[in-house]
């Protein structure tokens, strides 16, 4: 008789915005009426970029000829994207990687989740808490996490590092030693970073204890202040410890395109084995390459065209994270990140629970965030509202707010 | 200090299709004027239909304009797609698969190497020998087969069932009892097929035993002949032992356009867990959907129009399969498949190995095939051969091989 991974029997719950988008659903079918405005998944709702749109036009109308069409892709992505993320994620900043340490993927969900595989059962996590939940999910999955512990909503083998703000929202070094770190920054989701100084710390610590990092970079493009590193290959030493996942979902609106990266060093090894040789030969066998026009698309995000619209998408994001922050503040509000990222985080007021305040902004301003429990126990007390909303929805959501 | 997955470091070799790459571009290098006929790897080679292309184009139109944009996708994938499959691959054969036991995918590589994660490690595999090697490699890597006997080029926990000429390349029921079981029909390399009623007794065996067989049904577009099954639920019993793999890459061409499904029905469960929902679970956690674009390609091959273009598509491969299934038997080749399959198997000449054959055939004919061995070790003595190229290198390349 075949046997089920148990591991996914621990889960708990489902994934956290499938229980959002239920809860939502059940309103609107109650209140048909209402104009229930979402700042809750961190889904974009700008158009593709004039110059993507050109360039899957042209790469679907060289689909239709057989002398261009394109089949399979080469199993680290095309090599045309990997010069323009080479050239502009890492010359542009002083950092050299190699065409042979890109791997193109379907997004950064997808890496973050399947990086597991090429890591043993028996590693220890460390993550940052509040946190996106994939990480946290992949790796109970692979039976890394231990017990759930109802008490304090945690798993009994992770290492939390709480990001409250009594850490000014960054996480410290751990008490016991881990052997994978979880980073993400610009934080999803409490939307803080830290300086180049602080990355380098925990870059230091990593290769001091043999831990690798697993450094989510998806929302480099927000990064509006110099200190802030854009890569975590901008520390010395990051090569030897790190991993960097990036994504196309934030900087160009691929939510729905689906195209991210991720870089493994040649320098990074374990006892002598490259992990840019395991992950090459997962991305070999268990994947098939992005689809050969959505890495077309992803090509034109680097032209001079390309890079002027998404950066003025971004900036009409980080417009509206503007108008949520003041908008909280002038309400009586605490609320931190919104200045290097498209996240707010606010603390849920008069001792409500993440959820009780998701309820309470559901039904009295038709207003949808994430309960910032869901990202982890130490996310209990605060909520998160998405700066990915359309300017007039965002003014509208703020002015209902104000009015609760 | 970090553990890597150690299971990687028994993977024998890089990926199959990577050793071909490398020598024929070694042979390429080196004899720069000569003309390398492909009839390799499994790639397409006619470009995407017509009414693919106009999808295309007005889904990369929708997303250019805020209004009609669209983020992330549906977890299962878009109800228009799921609907299109439920009525075209399953109703209209009998079948009746509800919305939510159909999971759209980037391509049946990722989902047959994906599935995996839903099983414990402790199940015993079975494969047909010859075998897809992405079956193998990915149950290499997640600890299930053992360990690897070079002797006979071949796993010591993994359930081999010989398909050569003396089982007329069909698996028999083993001795020894699997728990999961992998069967792939039309077959891919052989390219032959088993009866409904052969593929009943194998439901009724794994329904016995306790089994689940994943059934890779890729090739379903080429089966040619009646009393061979579509899809392994016309099968009584099927939906409680088996879940099925399915791809737009041969019946479409979109081997670089990136596109799959898989199905696993509510019935099919394990001590009252529904494998359903564990790989709900999964495809939420770890992927993030197909792009939508890719999706209403897809529901364009259920047009009409796409699917004359596309069985026009299977048409002029089939030709081609015919001209050489034709040939080698003129030149006095042992040929099989070929008939309800892209995939012409034959026996190597003059007790010559695979891969020996390989490079005779690369150096004396400058064609590339793909040795039987490398999908394992009943596959010596045997080479594959792809109805997949254009049709006048097939012609051509069948002159070559006349000639020799």
């Amino acid at each position: 008789m075949y046997k089920i991974n148990e591991n996914y029997l621990k889960l708990q719950g489902s994934y956290l915005f499938s229980t959002i988008g239920k809860k939502v659903a059940a309103y609107k079918e109650a209140n048909p009426d209402r104009d229930v405005i979402s700042l809750g998944i961190g889904d974009v709702t700008q158009p593709l970029a004039p110059a993507v749109i050109e360039a899957l036009h042209k790469a679907v109308d060289e689909m239709a000829v057989a002398e261009t069409f394109h089949g399979y892709a080469p199993d680290l992505g095309y090599e045309f994207l990997r010069s323009a993320i080479r050239e502009n994620d890492y010359k542009a900043r002083g950092v050299d990687i190699a065409l042979d340490e890109i791997f193109i993927s379907d997004g950064a969900k997808s890496d973050s989740g399947n990086i597991g595989d090429i890591f043993a059962e028996n590693n220890r996590i460390a993550v940052c808490d509040p946190v996106y939940p994939v990480y946290v999910d992949t790796n109970v999955m692979a039976g890394r996490t231990g017990e759930f512990i109802k008490e304090t909503e945690s798993w009994s083998n992770v290492i939390y590092m709480p990001c409250t703000k009594a850490t000014n929202f960054a996480p410290e070094i751990p008490k016991e030693t881990p052997d994978i770190i979880y980073l993400c920054f610009p934080n999803n989701p409490t939307g803080s970073t830290i300086t180049k100084d602080q990355l380098q710390e925990w870059v230091d610590y990593a290769n001091k204890v043999g831990a690798v990092i697993i450094y989510d970079a998806a929302y480099e493009a927000y990064i509006s202040e110099d200190n802030v590193p854009h890569t975590i290959y901008e520390c010395d030493g990051a090569k030897t410890c790190a991993i960097e996942l990036r994504s196309f979902s934030k900087n160009a609106g691929f939510t729905g395109t689906r195209l991210g990266f991720t870089v493994i060093p040649k320098e990074l090894e374990s006892n002598g084995t490259k992990l840019n040789a395991l992950w090459a030969r997962r991305h070999g066998t268990k994947f098939n390459g992005a689809p050969y026009i959505i890495q077309r698309a992803g090509e034109a995000v680097y032209s001079e065209e390309g890079k002027k619209q998404t950066q003025a998408q971004v900036a009409y994001y980080m417009n509206n994270a503007k108008v949520i922050m003041d908008g909280l503040k002038n309400a009586g509000f605490s609320v931190s990140g919104g200045v290097n990222a498209p996240y707010v985080w606010l603390e849920t007021p008069k001792d409500m629970t993440s959820w009780e305040f998701f309820d309470y902004l559901l039904n009295n301003a038709n207003i949808v965030g994430t309960p910032g429990s869901g990202f982890g126990p130490s996310g209990e007390g605060y909520f998160r509202l998405t700066a990915f909303g359309t300017h007039e929805n965002t003014l509208k959501a703020i002015e209902r707010i104000k009015n609760l």
